[in-house]
């Protein structure tokens, strides 16, 4: 099975100021994510706004992303839906629209035992036969899966990955005790990307190509490589930029930086709200700090 | 501006085995609990698993609820979305059926701003005449909005009602500190049915009435007549089943609770599972020590 | 057993300039609450600040109260210890200096388990004759008792009282339906006094008397003559000084507050230190608005 | 002034039977971990029980450190206590017994303000003139002390260095963000310690060194030469004996360790127990996995 390494990017979903999503933004805005050195191009997470988004929406997102990419790197679909039912209509639509894997984050309104997630997890890995990656974030999806459940799920045949979105260095730690030196673990938390690749992560799922993908895949190589004491002066090159990102939310941030840097970047959709111009003045500064400005 | 108050009913959304709505059993619940002595019916609250429907369900439902209530009791019905767009639209068909108010939680993946809560509300009060009741519920909405920010919300023309579900008590002590004695605030917690009453809440916003309405109508009245030492009687005669409810999750103790009471419940949908044999048993004991089985 | 009931009142312990106890003042402190009204004095407290004071210290103020107190009031004297023998040694010495009961709470630096806590009680209470209250505040002592947990204490004979300080009704409630009408559960968080009463609280443990003694004993009869309104209405027109002397810290609050009043209130003992001017001015508005000014 | 770096291991304070400090089993252990190849040498940290001591007990204990240790590594010996007075006490008792640093956590019962925080470092750090660490650790200590805080704490002319505590890996990338390449920061989170050394930490403040001093300072070497990925194997060697020893309580788990081990390790003082039968199996276990046994 395919199994996805080093820097996985994430795109932003742009809206019309009437709304709707903008298409012809989003090919053009996937099309540097690819040309940006990403290892990977994942639509429809967080960043993506999968959410706020309706079934029509969200399958025009991926067909546009698949043609777009077209092959040149693989694709990472997210397909979360607080129903079972809808979750597994997406994972199948995305599997025959030629996505090489998709995200699950268990959604959450009424909080789910153990039980109805690694049923929900089965049911729809069951209906697909790409690669899954079970996504923990409790702070967006409300839910927060402890190790023992993740290994749990891991015995589905194609959940085959795990991504990590705490910001709790010591889960990564436990996943790799628990589970052994190859289990495919991948950071979520942007603060904590030096700390993840020195534990061990596989790959660091992350908006943050949109902005600095240079400093980004720098890190990565240099963790690759054994270099650690570059890839500290690296991480905290970069490390404001990624608190900034993850405290204002991800879709916020990243369109007033895209603007900042001179790339359209659409409209949010409501109830999200751009950032005030005092937050726009700090990020101007950060991405100055850092070189990319 | 109509003002709600008393035993506020909320309707459980039954699906078939096949995953659809049942609408005709639905009707059947509602007119159960109309039946019942509540004050108001709440369809489409957390209950009735709001999230996890689509448009046209939602749609079938109210206009259900308006046919089947009738005019007999005020309608409270939900309308919350994820996005604003879709929550003016789910507020104006509610208003169009004739709804008497409706109640919004501000429902989150990404965290909302203050500032973007308010313009929420700001544009789905603005877009009905019906009063709006806003609803707090950091646990199943992911949005925990302080007194202060609920007393910015009155401001708004016909956001008039508060209901607090946080489970602390000292948020309604806040807010009627904060807003004087004449703020229309409503428990929508149910184990702190007694300590809100006391506190002055106008009304219980609770699923209780699907199995218990005697004990909850007889707690409010003894509360509005002043016996103190009854409601405390009555309240603890009842508190063993209400701290069960919210702690499994209402549409799945719910549904458990009525076919226990030989009432057809219909299905839950995934991924919402029902109780285990061992938490029926638990439940079943509940209902008899409290005299509703 | 002697079970103390209604307003169990808290002294503080005034220290002067030079950092030493002002054993004079203290007499004349708890004299003041003696007249209050009040129905039973609680010396060496959190009000007390009794984890500050050397052993000398507790001895002399026990000693103090003792003789002051002269009978008229039964006393409740806090004793806790991190260790287990030095909290042995001050219970021993309150029983014979002849208090009627003793307040512990297990103080933590290392979390304790269960079981070290229940040993902990276990071999106070096994060295003497007199009744312990339980008490549970986790915000000062660090540890949070389950109500499983206080029901197992209760097995020891001569602990028979508990003093709930989470500032969570629904304990208080689990109190109640686990251990039974005849629990002496006592509220230990003033924000509560209302709800606690009305869940049927036997008593009060509250600084406040120093400052305003008519409201806190009127809520209390208000509650056991059954008058709920005009006990809610008492408890509002207290509810923020309530709030404010917790949140502040009931020292530092209770010091400022009593000066206000024009009482001698001697020093705080470093590191605490005084309200600041603008807390002064806050507090100087309350205790205005209660009618204690 | 004296900057720590390393690996600074901490000493357990053993007892006797009847409950008193053994001073001579003390030295021995002391004795143990200047030979183990640590950096620095800590005596009366949480480790060594610091707040369940008397004065005259802390005072002979740090005689102790001083002649036992007699200049062959740094000493730093921890000085703190709820009272400022004391603080100051035994801050200058160290002093004169010779010790190199001093480590300050502000103890509460009642939180303290910011304001009270930075006095207290303020008087104490005054009244003595060799380096103090400021340590954050609110699980233990109840305070916890946000960077801006820490920040300006190192305004204090020798409070020179920081312990982190709190277990959170981006609360150290916010010090060195905030504070520069050249702030002295330990970590003093044991599951923290790979990430901390790859974010900069100058030292690891551990008890582990009284059972795998190798592993310990292998690691910090392996981080010290570059060798990122045989760090990271280290670490794994050991991460899962470090969260055993915090989550169990460190002088409950050194003492059951040091016995596995067969080295005399005494008795514990009340209320704190010794691990039961089935913990210390489990730690055997995770000794023998990580060939200390």
């Amino acid at each position: 099975m395919t199994i996805l390494k080093g820097i996985i990017a994430y795109s932003v979903t742009p809206f019309r100021e009437n709304g709707q999503v903008d298409l012809s933004l989003f090919r053009r805005l996937t099309e540097r994510l690819v040309q940006s050195g990403a290892d990977a191009i994942a639509p429809l997470g967080s960043t993506g706004v999968l959410p706020y988004l309706n079934d029509a929406e969200r399958e025009a997102l991926i067909t546009a992303t698949a043609e777009q990419v077209n092959g040149r790197l693989p694709i990472l679909a997210g397909v979360s839906h607080l129903t079972t039912e809808r979750t597994i209509h997406h994972a199948r639509f995305a599997e025959k629209a030629g996505v090489d894997a998709v995200m699950i984050i268990p959604m959450s309104y009424w909080k789910l035992s153990e039980e109805e997630i690694y049923r929900h997890y089965e049911a729809v890995a069951g209906s697909i036969s790409i690669p899954v990656m079970a996504y923990n974030n409790p702070a967006t999806g409300g839910l927060d899966m402890a190790p023992a459940l993740l290994k749990r799920l891991l015995q589905i045949p194609n959940v085959c990955m795990i991504k990590e979105s705490t910001g709790d260095i010591q889960r990564m730690h436990s996943l790799r005790s628990e589970l052994g030196e190859d289990v495919a673990f991948y950071n979520g938390s942007n603060p904590l990307a030096l700390a993840a690749f020195a534990a061990g992560a596989k790959g660091w799922c992350t908006a943050a190509p949109n902005l600095v993908p240079e400093l980004n895949r720098s890190l990565y190589e240099a963790v690759q490589q054994d270099r650690l004491e570059e890839a500290r002066s690296l991480f905290y090159r970069q490390s404001e930029l990624l608190r900034f990102i993850v405290a204002k939310g991800l879709p916020r941030a990243i369109q007033a930086g895209l603007e900042l840097q001179g790339v359209e970047a659409g409209h949010l959709r409501s109830p999200l709200q751009p950032l005030s111009p005092a937050e726009k003045q700090e990020l101007k500064q950060i991405l100055e700090n850092c070189g990319a400005l």
